[in-house]
């Protein structure tokens, strides 16, 4: 490992500040993955992380970590407890950084599986919504999440951490709408776009087609290009206006999963075989 | 209305600002609702709001939920820009701030209707996450959510703002685990456990019986009381471990929504009867 950065003014970690904004990392096509846990993941799944910058008082504690990184090829930059302060994020960081290439995002690269269910989000702006989605996508196996138009970047750091490390292990694209839906009407694809208004219920869709969920922002919804496609809604009871994007989502993800998926529902039981 | 409050060493607004900790709730059994959407949900729902706090500068912006808290005999106070800037929540508050009296929260006071389904939660921290829950839960139509040994308070500023309205449109009942067990037993209400260890998944419960979801912390899961009953999972495809608690619930909560729900399912159709 060479020198610790002990200062402040250190162009470095200037340069680590800055990325914590949308335009340094949009400019260097790079990304910050906070603490340990996002990194083991990042490394097990071959994500681009180039360096890690380890605060030296807890180096000890990430000997794993650090080891797993030394034999990937990553670098390692020790920093000592002042610069990990300004670096880190929040109050209590676990003393490792993580800075990685802004991995391709092009809808042509990603997975072509055997029945396609792709996630498309337009227009979100909480960094909280999309990493659950993203850890949703991830639970529920999609085969990618597609982002258009996004008023937050998919590789915020806050989206990063929200993700729970989903951030690499669901396939992500990046493209405009049209784009997207053109991409989808190619590989005939049916799109379902989720909407309050809708008359048909999302239960009521056969979704071992291949599928293509689009969830719009909570108050504005999506946008017109989207309005040709099929609508679905999630029926509420309650007098409050809509759920949580990020919870419509996986209501949505995991009906699909739920159709598609080998064991027995309880539609096709006797409706009291299962009480105990 | 009253003279116009202009100090900001007046004892309203210090204990205004009091009532953002959990003691100071605690003691006095109030709370505190930000902003007009969530009043007015209040007053609709015959919420016991007290008094509503109103900055002068935008107090006409209010003038039909003033009104109406007239009507209904809930205090008015105005204050002036620097007083509601101390007791308003956040950097952009909308100029109303609502006192409430504590609810009562007994879970004998839960309705008793035809087809129960509860969910109960344990041991939650993160008021977005029970805001989120609660969400869901006026949206699944529940026919109550039940608190146990909650780290954040269901009264909390900031799962009243999550909630957005849901806090007084959902039946709350707040209670010991022992006694909530008790209580669902003797009520032969099935009491499902959100585990990600159990070996059943849920979509094969039959959940067109009363039914509970007992919802616990990601990291620690339910205490030890609950493990006499029956564990569900949510099938994970992924590598990160758990959904978000508030996505697991909705998933939950919204299969037992369909199940019991009038629509033609998928499941009733043949493979390819609904692509268009």
């Amino acid at each position: 490992m060479v020198r610790t950065i002990t200062s402040l003014h250190n162009p470095i970690v200037k340069n680590l500040v800055q990325l914590r904004q949308r335009r340094a990392r949009d400019r260097q096509h790079l990304m910050l993955i906070d603490g340990a846990r996002a990194l083991r993941l990042a490394l097990h799944n071959a994500f681009p992380v180039t360096t890690i910058y380890v605060a030296e008082d807890v180096a000890h504690l990430h000997a794993d970590l650090l080891q797993r990184a030394r034999v990937t090829g990553v670098a390692l930059q020790e920093v000592n407890a002042a610069v990990f302060h300004k670096i880190g994020y929040g109050d209590h960081p676990d003393g490792v950084l993580g800075v990685a290439a802004q991995p391709g995002a092009e809808l042509t690269a990603l997975p072509a599986r055997g029945l396609p269910l792709y996630v498309v989000t337009e227009g979100l702006e909480k960094p909280g919504n999309l990493g659950a989605i993203l850890r949703s996508a991830d639970a529920a196996g999609v085969t990618g999440l597609i982002v258009c138009d996004s008023q937050t970047d998919i590789w915020n750091p806050n989206v990063v951490r929200a993700s729970q490390g989903a951030f690499c292990t669901v396939p992500i694209a990046i493209a405009s709408a049209p784009e997207v839906l053109d991409w989808l009407r190619r590989r005939h694809i049916q799109t379902l776009v989720a909407m309050p208004s809708a008359s048909q219920c999302y239960a009521e869709i056969d979704l071992r087609h291949p599928s293509a969920l689009i969830m719009g922002a909570e108050h504005t919804g999506v946008s017109p290009i989207w309005h040709s496609e099929r609508p679905i809604r999630i029926p509420m009871a309650g007098q409050v206006d809509s759920l949580n994007v990020a919870q419509a989502a996986a209501i949505l993800l995991f009906e699909a999963v739920r159709q598609r998926s080998q064991f027995r529902t309880a539609d096709t039981l006797p409706a009291d075989s299962v009480l105990h």
